[in-house]
Order: structure tokens, then C-alpha cells, then sequence
């Protein structure tokens, strides 16, 4: 059992609240002597953090992380990887109007709940604050990984749809998802995508997003019939994503539209290589990878705390209305796009290992 | 790590091939003194069975559970429930024609590219007979529900999509699911999905669908952040089941494409009891239920093994075709209903075992 | 958690009641490909079995195996092997006057106050018959690692204290284990032992015995710190057997009364293989395997149902006498050689696995 | 799986090197709602550091804890508790003489050939030094005891085998304990040791010790048979110490020498509370608690690092002599007491969860 503990031989565990002193990770099972430095994870990091646009949250947050054990000499020693990243910018008081009432759509009312007990100051625990500490775990999963796999091993995401707004998916590019503040792979949407989201943020409110993931150069054989299957393990990796309602793998739910003959993938073999003439599996069938690329995608619902005033109740159960100023994301799934990465960075790394358990 | 078992407290793990002598489950973590009989069981066995319609496999199976521990005097003793199925109707030789090829969509493949071994016979272990088990287990979880929650507890799954017709969830009817042999809780859906699904089978190809799990009756407070979510583990769990592609909980993918004020449920109080004005979360906030009806739907793809020829390789890596006769489903999703309620069912009891260790 | 399964990646679950219809047991995470037949596992179940002769219990059980699932073709598939073993000597009514008395020393007293509920007939899960499912998984572990380590790899236990008759230890002799019925492996004990052991059980007493266990071929580094110690999940493994109230690695409880010269064992290198020159550490360093030989030992205390009149309550809390007659072992650690053997076997299995994962 | 995680419900992770900025602990699945400050864990930590007579290790560690989460309002929020102490008295030149050379009966060796990599600073993570993080979450464990299971609950350990000096067990009195540097709990065998330990250090030598744990207030039904039996657990959990090698439950070893009359606790009714009338058992049966206190002992091998020279290879493979100089204990059993204290608290209490979960 797990509560805040992710992963099953490369495991990472997290702790820290949105407005404790710090956050952080202790990364488990990495594998000795795998090159590895502050700066690798960095990157990572930087691509999560609040503050960089006006289309995410204006906390600001340097969000450096500190390795504070399991490296030696600039190597993994297999030994545990602590990392603690200090929480800069906390406005507690922000809270203050809304310490007594559970925002709609929030964790608020089942984490008191549950365990009859509230930190409101910025949601505690309940707050995406947490997914920096993926993040920085994530990074580490896909340097172990590109040591083991080699140069052909690369994973992005990109968000395909923003609110009502959707993106051509034929138009995918990896350096335009580098270049917009919306992690669009579609050069074409992004000025609408802007446009779109000044609106709504100035409107009061919040939207929704889907993100897809994509990783090349997985070897087929990763997955654990029955219960550790490789879509199994991501379902419920991406799913443990704040605000996350729905994950796909491949044509995902679209799958259940289609007949048997343009769903599933036909084979061939090319100079003894084997090819699929489509990929409506992402990648993975019965649980386990073929050899394609994964492909994964989850909707992120729209962030619950607006400007807009609210039907709720108080912790005295009395009604009352709530309207959440503060600095939060118009859109929380912008910012998902690393967390995704990270969290199936992490699961391809972990069937990895384990495949090399039981299979040699 | 646990490849073929599931659940963190009250766990099951399964055993067993398509044609081998039999299959099983092993219930481990059940509360002792819970009244328990093999009848108990077998009213979901039956309800899964294949053979009982002509729209479904044609596979004669009586799937009478035996327990053979566990059991003292009517009641569970708290030590393993060991269930045992035989296989009745294996006609191994149906797959002599497929033996060395790969079946588009389908498990043969990766199963032999992770193990270097196959079991050709009825897809072995890949088989979704395996599901038998997990109803089996999650007949057991329903029961131990009752006993815990009361006659308030039930959970009940319908199709809402099957292939390309839809039904209106508004007509949704637990009666109606009851009567028809596509557990679809629309009566006004029933005679065009009949139309419907015996031209596809006429015409040698297969279709998907997409199932709804309505839970009533849980407690506010279960569910364990941050790894542990009761959303991440039933995503988890749906996706586990054979063939599914996409798992929603709640509004799903669609909440992606509402605005903070749709999606995020109001809540009201009147004479002392909290309730929401709407249940787009379904049931869950953070990962913790609310108190409301728990929701989940889940989409599986069309069935791979069809009649109509398709390009594949052999074992050897040759070019070749394949046409699968034999006696599949020309829709899985439909005997996935009574697949999806047992893993929610047990899920909610490991959470409700699981908050009870940690919150008492 | 796992209530009834033992190890991380190798995993067995065992299931089962003195007096029910059978027991048996599921191994997991079995690597693929390995040659595995009914009797290769007979061998080690026919080593364990009651009857044999007239030092161990009468109980005719010829403990044969079904392998129910995970073989294709005589070799192992990757996929869970399900072993069954019936109970075919059962004497319920032997237990009837003891029906509602609690024998002293015995788990009947602590499973009716855990589970609130008792399975007299004898003494359900808590009998040491469940140990004929730990051999089994044990006989498998034991093959595995024989494919992969190759011939330089055995493991073999002995008894070297029978109550209060020990033996010399430097007398060891693998093949004199064989022969006698005591597991003895030094020739010269066994006429004494015999005469011993018949006093003891003629007495309407019984005795307890010390068990050593030692492994050859073990690779160095095996073992994963700092809370999967090898040494700790052997002292955990062997702790778990039935009777057992103390665990030793290597010199054990004596190294406590050694200078630190004496205990820690001295290296050389010769020839460019590193020897040591003693073997206190019992081939275990840091949690780790050395290199060297693996040995533990462990104390079995003597059998708590004996014909000797003895004070306890029964379940209304009376104060009474009890006299356990029926088919019990003089000495249950006589037969607790081949369970120590299976338990040390699927322990270092497992970590084998597990190093293989994390240090390739 | 769980390389530096720490049990079930309750689980603890650690990190951090002898030698590296900090070390670590994060204690997840803590109930929520107990009352705790850093002070409640700070006492315990005292009892561990080093530096505080002559007898123990003279490195000077405040070994001060701060917690960085999971507490508000000076209670605990269910969420993980990360605690952190810092590296204060670091002296890695100390090392330098031995950098490449490895210390006979000490896990250098033995971490190398597993990671090929070696922090040779103060032993990198196989330092005792790890043990202090195990002090702050059993810390946690005694806190949340107390309060589920009321002012009846309590543990201590003792001394009672100093090397080759025993001491009556009969004399044992707790607070003895808290008075002598040597955890003693017999008045009159403190002067005695004194002396042989300043002698053994004298020498350049070191001691071995066993230490004996004793926990009143703990329930019957504790205890999830057949693989977490809380004696396999406490004896997994005991022998994870840093140079423990042996383990027994109540009698222990020495059961084995007892006769089944001797061994086995007969009970007696009085006022409708049960008794036992000894305790050979360690209040264990069959793998749980029978109500009696809970006893366990466990064997500390002689510090490896000793002045006195002795053989050993290096890096290279070749055969050198060592002779270890600087801080070390000599004898590192003493500061193993409140180590073993914390390991049994938290396994008692992992138990006590684990129990309600299943039983109610």
C-alpha cells in the first residue's frame, strides 16, 4: 500500500504542502552510476513552473530543486535521491476569506472529510503544488531511460484541445510545442488559442484542456499481464493527476466507435522488421507494448477556483456563495503537460525494470 | 509488485489459461464472519457467462464456482477464499489455423514478443475468460459492501454506447438493464441495438462500447491521495479489463470542454444534510469520494478477432492474412458490464478497508 | 500488503484449511522458458509429507501436485502457475474434545480473538499442513535458479539440535542428510536421536529443534537495502513458518559474544578471486550477499498439542484441562527442513529478480 | 516492492548519507488528527545521537529534526510527515586512509560489487547514521499508540548481554534503563560493564550486545497470517538493523531446548479476565498477539571498524591490512536500543491498522 508513494521498483514518494516551507521527493530503485545532475532536472522543472506567462498562475516560484542524497561524484549511487524544493512565494492570507467554505469542484470538502482536519492556506496538500515533485522524479525516470534505451528514446505532450477550442493533430510539431506558452503542437491555433484564453480568464471563469503524450523508442515486452498491464498502470498514473476526469490510450474512447476492421492495427513485415500500418492501440496491446509509439491522452476539467461567485456551504453546513480571487491558472491543463510527461516517463521506466526481473 | 493480483487490502489474484483444465481466484483480506455461499457468487457468474444469447460468444460454460477455503459454517473465517472454475467447452483445435499468425489488434503478438513462448490456444492467458475470476472476486466485495454500508449500498453498470448507437442516459432504468441482453438501461434503445448487432456479426466484422458504473450508497472520505486516489485506482482497475481503451470518471473527457461554472457541482444544504446541485465530478474530488453516486464509464474497443481477412505477419516474420472464425463476441463490451462492476466493487471496498486502517 | 503472499517480484500465494477439501498455491512473476514438470516439485513434497515414518505425524497424505495453469508445452509461460494439492486424510471428529478449549501454546486462542470465529478441524489455516504449498513454490524457486545460476548452485538443511541432543556441526555431511530420517548430517548423532526422539513421544511429550540451512552459488550483491535486507526478508521468511521462534544469519546470537577481530571475517585474494577466511557473516554484508556460502538457522519450538494434561480455558472462558490426542509430530521441526529450504530458495529467487531490475 | 520504505499502513522511507548534507525520513499514512511537535520526537532522538558519553561514538550530531509537513495547527494532517536532520560533525578525511580498501565484516565490499560504485565517506548510506531517521518515525509510531490504545501502552528496551558480561534479567527495571549509558536494565551489572567496555576499547577491540524489547498494552489480534505475521514482521523489522544477526521472539532460540510441557503458556480464567502463566511465547501465537506484553530480543555483532589490524583486499583485488581509526562506537548495540524500540513501535503499529482494516 501507497498513499504517497508512486511507482513499483522505481519508486518516488512526495511530500509538502502549498504553504509549508517546502516541498519535495525521495526517488527510490534508481539504477547506480546513471550520470545525473541539479541541472538535468532543472530543465524539467522549468517547463512546470507558475509565473512564466500571463496564461498560468502568477505565484512565482524559482522551484530549484536541491539533491540532497543518492549522488556521488555526479553519479546515482542506487541508493535513494532526496529533493526538496522550497516554497517561495506563499500568500496564506489570500486564504483567509475562503478558510471556512469549500470551494465547488475542489478537494476542499472531502479532504475535511476525510480527514477532519483543513489546511486551507492555498489547499495544503490537495494543491498542484505537489506536481512539481512528479516533475522532478520524471526527469530522472527519462535520464535513466535514455541511458538504457539510447538516443532513439524521446517522450513530449502537447495540449490538442483548450477549452472549446480544438487543434489539427496532422499538424503535430515537437519544436512548436517548445515555442508557445500553451504547449501547442498546431502552429495555427495558438494565436486563436490566445485570444480564446485572455477571454475567458478575463471573463471570470476557467476551461478544461486534453493533453497527449507521445513516447518513441520504447522496446515491445513492457507490461505485466494482468494487473500491472502497461495502459493500466498509466490510466491510473495520469488519473492521479490533479483535475484529471478521463484518460485514453491510443483512439481511446473514439475506439468504441469504430469496427473491428479500422480499429485494429494490420501488420508487415519490411526487411525483416516489423510494421503496423496504423497505431489506434497507442502502442500497447494486452497490456503490454508492441514496439510503436505510446500514445496516451487525459482531460484535465477546468480549474474550480473562479472569480465568479458560487452556491456552496461553510464548514458550520450553513449556505453561502463563494467567488475565489487569488492567483490561480485559468487553465490548470496548460501546466499538466510536464506532469504528464513525468508521471509516464516514470511508468515506462518502472515496466522497464521490471520486464528485466522477470524476463531477463 | 503484483502481476496477477489486484487490491491493496482486500485483494484477489487470478491463475489460468482459455483451455487449460481450469481457472480461479484466490480472495485474500475479507473480513471474517461475512455470511457467504457459492450462490452468492454464482447470480454474477451468471450474468457474465457466454452462451447466453446469440449475441455474445457461443462457448458453452456453465462457470459454476466451487470454493474449496475460506468458508466455515456459511461464514468467511478471514484465511483465503480459493474459488475454482473448470473450463468446460475448450475446442483448442478452432486455433490450429491461427497458431503461428498474429491476429491484428490482438494480445498474440506482444504476449510473444515479452515471453518468447505461445499459447495459441484459445489466447491462453490473454483470454478475457480471465474476467470470470474478477466477478467471481468481486461478487465477494459486493457482499462484504452490503454488510459494511447496509441495504443503501448497490452498484449496477449499463451500455450506453454500442458501436455507433447511442441511448439516452436520461431513460436510464435498473429494471430495464435487467431484462435485455445488451444490459442497456434504455428500453427505447433495445430493438435497434438488436438490429444493429446482428448485422455487424452478418457482416463478419465486430463493434465497441462504452459502459456506465453507477455506485450508490459510499461514504464521503474514501479514497487516499496522493498515489492511492479512489479515481486513479478505478482508472486503473477499467483499464485493466480486456480491451478497453478509455476510462472516464464522472463528466470524463467531456468536462474538458466545460467552463469552471458547468463543471464544477454546487452544493446546497437543507435540514442538515449537504447535497450537490449536479454530479459532474462523478462522486469524487481529489480523489476522495463526496458522498455522492459514484460514476464511471469506460470504453472498449471492438472486438479483434473478426471473419473478414486482414494483413498480418507469422511467427516467422512472413507476410501472410488472417480470418478468425471460431466463437467471439461480436461486441466484448457487453459481457464487460458485470467485468466493470466487480473491479469497482472491489475497489470500493479496498478504499473503505483502507480509510478505515488509516482514519478509523 | 499481502495477508497470504510472500515476495516482491517471485511471489506465492497460498490458500487452504487443514481439513478442507485441499490447499494450494499460486506462484507469480515466474520468468518464462523454464523447463518445469509435476515431479520436479514431488521430489521436495515427498521430502516434507507426514507418514514416512514413525517420527513425524501418521496423517497418510501423499501430497501430490496438479499444476492447474502457467505450463505450455512443459515449460513455464510467464503467466501464474497454479498448483493444487488435495487433503485425503482427514479426521475431523480426532478434534471434537478439544472443539472449544484452547491449546496452550498453539494459535487457537489468538485466531478466535483476531477473527472472532474458529476452525477447529485440525486447526484450519493455522496447521502447519499450509507449508506443503510453501514447499511447492519452493521446489519451483529452486529450479528457476538453477537456470539461471547453472550447476554451481544447491541449497540443503539439516537438523543440527534435536531438543536438547545436538550434533557436530563439523561432521556435515549433504548425503547423511539424506538417509536418515532426522535431516541429521552428522552420522554419529542419529542412533542417539532415535532413541531420543522415542523417549520423548512415548513420554506424552515433545521437543523442539534447530534447523540449518546452506546455500552454494550465490553471486555477490544480492540483497537491497536498507528494508529489503537479504538477511532481514530471510529472518522475516523463515520467522513466518510455523513454530518458529528464532532466526539466525550466520553466527547469529552468538557473533553478540565475539571480539570484533573474531566476527569479522578476513579477505584474500588469490589468483584474483577474493576468498575470506571465515564465515561469521553467514555470506550476508550490509544486507548483502558476499559471495560466500548463505547460512541461517532457526529455532522450532517443541509441539504444543500433546497427550500431557495441561491448564487452559476453553471459549466461555472456563477454566479447564486439555490432552491433545491424535496424529501429531513428536517434533515439528524434523519436517520444518524442507520448508526452511523452500522459503531460503524462493527468498533468494526474489532477489535475484530484484537485483536484476534495479542493477541489470 | 520497497527498497527504503518501511511498512504497510504505516510506512516509513528513508534517505541521506552519513556524510551528505542531511539525512531523512517521510512517515506516510500517519492517522490524522494526533497531536505532535518536533520536542514529542526530539526526546527519543537524544537517546540515539551519539556523542554523549564515552561509550558510544564521539561525533557531535544535535541530531535536531525538523518537520517540513504534514502537521497544522500542531497536529497531524494524515498527509506525510517529512522530517529532516542535518549533517553537523562530518569528517570525510577521516575516510581517506581506508577510501579504497575494504573494512573486513563491513558492507564496503559488499555495496561495492552490488552498485560498482563506492561512498566511501563515513560509509555513505550503510552508515548506522541512517538509524537516526528510524528513531523519528518510531518516534511518531509511540505518539499515535498512545493515543489509539491509552496510557497502557508502553516499550522499552534493555542491555542485557554486553559482549561477554551479562546481567539478570530478574533485577530488570525500567527505570535503570534511563539512568546507565548502557541501556542496563540490572543496577548491579552497570559498574561491571563499564569497566569491560572501557577495556574492550582500550584494547583497539570492540563487543557485541543483545537487546532485549518489551511492549505492554498491546491487544490480542494482531497479526495477519500467513506472510505478515507480526513475528515475522518484528524479526524482518529487527534484523533490518544495521549488525544485527540474530532475532528471537520470546524464548527464542532457547525454545528449542524446552520440552512441549516447559514451552508451551498454559492459561487460567480469573474474574473473566485470561491469564497466561508464562510467556514462553513473547505474548505471540501463531503469529499474533495474544494479549501478553510482547517480547523480542536481538543479537548486535561487534563493531567492524576497529583499530587492531587485520587482513583485507583493496579495490584493486589486492591483499593489504586495515586498521580502522575514528569516531566509531565500541560496542553498537547500545545505541541500537532505541533503534529497536522505534522498528517494534512501528510495526505494532503498522499491525494495529492493518487489524482494523480487516476486523473492524
Amino acid at each position: 500500500m501507497s498513499f504517497n508513494t508512486f511507482g513499483k521498483i522505481f519508486r518516488f514518494t512526495t511530500w509538502g504542502e502549498s504553504h509549508g516551507p517546502a516541498i519535495g521527493c525521495i526517488v527510490d530503485g534508481c539504477p547506480p552510476n546513471i550520470t545525473l545532475s541539479e541541472n538535468d532536472i532543472q530543465k524539467d522543472m522549468d517547463r512546470r513552473r507558475p509565473g512564466k506567462s500571463k496564461f498560468v498562475s502568477q505565484r512565482k516560484e524559482s522551484d530549484k530543486v536541491e539533491i540532497l542524497s543518492g549522488i556521488f561524484n555526479g553519479k546515482t549511487t542506487g541508493t535513494p535521491i532526496s529533493m526538496l524544493i522550497r516554497n517561495e512565494d506563499k500568500r496564506s492570507r489570500d486564504y483567509e476569506s475562503i478558510k471556512s467554505k469549500f470551494r465547488p469542484g475542489h478537494a476542499d470538502y472531502t479532504y475535511f472529510k476525510k480527514y477532519g482536519i483543513r489546511d486551507y492556506r492555498g489547499g495544503g496538500r490537495q494543491s498542484a503544488r505537489e506536481t512539481a515533485s512528479r516533475v522532478a522524479a520524471g526527469a530522472i525516470a527519462k535520464m535513466v531511460l535514455k541511458n538504457i534505451i539510447g538516443k532513439k528514446f524521446n517522450i513530449i505532450g502537447g495540449v490538442i484541445q483548450l477549452g472549446l477550442m480544438g487543434c489539427d493533430r496532422n499538424n503535430w510539431n515537437n519544436n512548436e510545442i517548445r515555442k508557445n506558452p500553451f504547449f501547442c503542437p498546431d502552429k495555427k491555433s495558438v494565436k486563436l488559442w490566445e485570444k480564446y484564453l485572455l477571454a475567458v480568464r478575463k471573463s471570470g471563469s476557467s476551461c478544461g484542456a486534453i493533453i497527449e503524450l507521445r513516447a518513441n523508442g520504447i522496446p515491445s515486452g513492457l507490461g505485466a499481464p494482468i494487473y500491472s498491464k502497461l495502459d493500466s498502470d498509466l490510466a491510473g498514473a495520469l488519473m492521479s493527476i490533479n483535475a484529471v476526469k478521463g484518460v485514453n490510450i491510443g483512439s481511446g474512447i473514439s475506439s468504441a466507435y469504430l469496427s473491428g476492421e479500422e480499429n485494429s492495427d494490420e501488420m508487415r513485415s519490411k526487411s525483416g522488421k516489423i510494421k503496423f500500418k496504423s497505431n489506434n492501440a497507442g502502442g500497447i496491446l494486452g497490456g503490454i507494448s508492441s514496439g510503436q509509439q505510446i500514445i496516451a491522452s487525459f482531460a484535465v476539467k477546468p480549474t474550480s477556483s473562479i472569480i465568479n461567485s458560487r452556491e456552496t456551504v461553510n464548514k458550520k453546513g450553513i449556505n453561502t456563495k463563494i467567488s475565489v480571487r487569488g492567483r490561480h491558472d485559468p487553465c490548470v491543463g496548460i501546466r499538466a503537460v510536464p506532469i504528464g510527461e513525468a508521471m509516464m516517463s516514470c511508468v515506462l521506466l518502472d515496466h522497464l525494470l521490471m520486464n528485466r526481473a522477470q524476463c531477463g
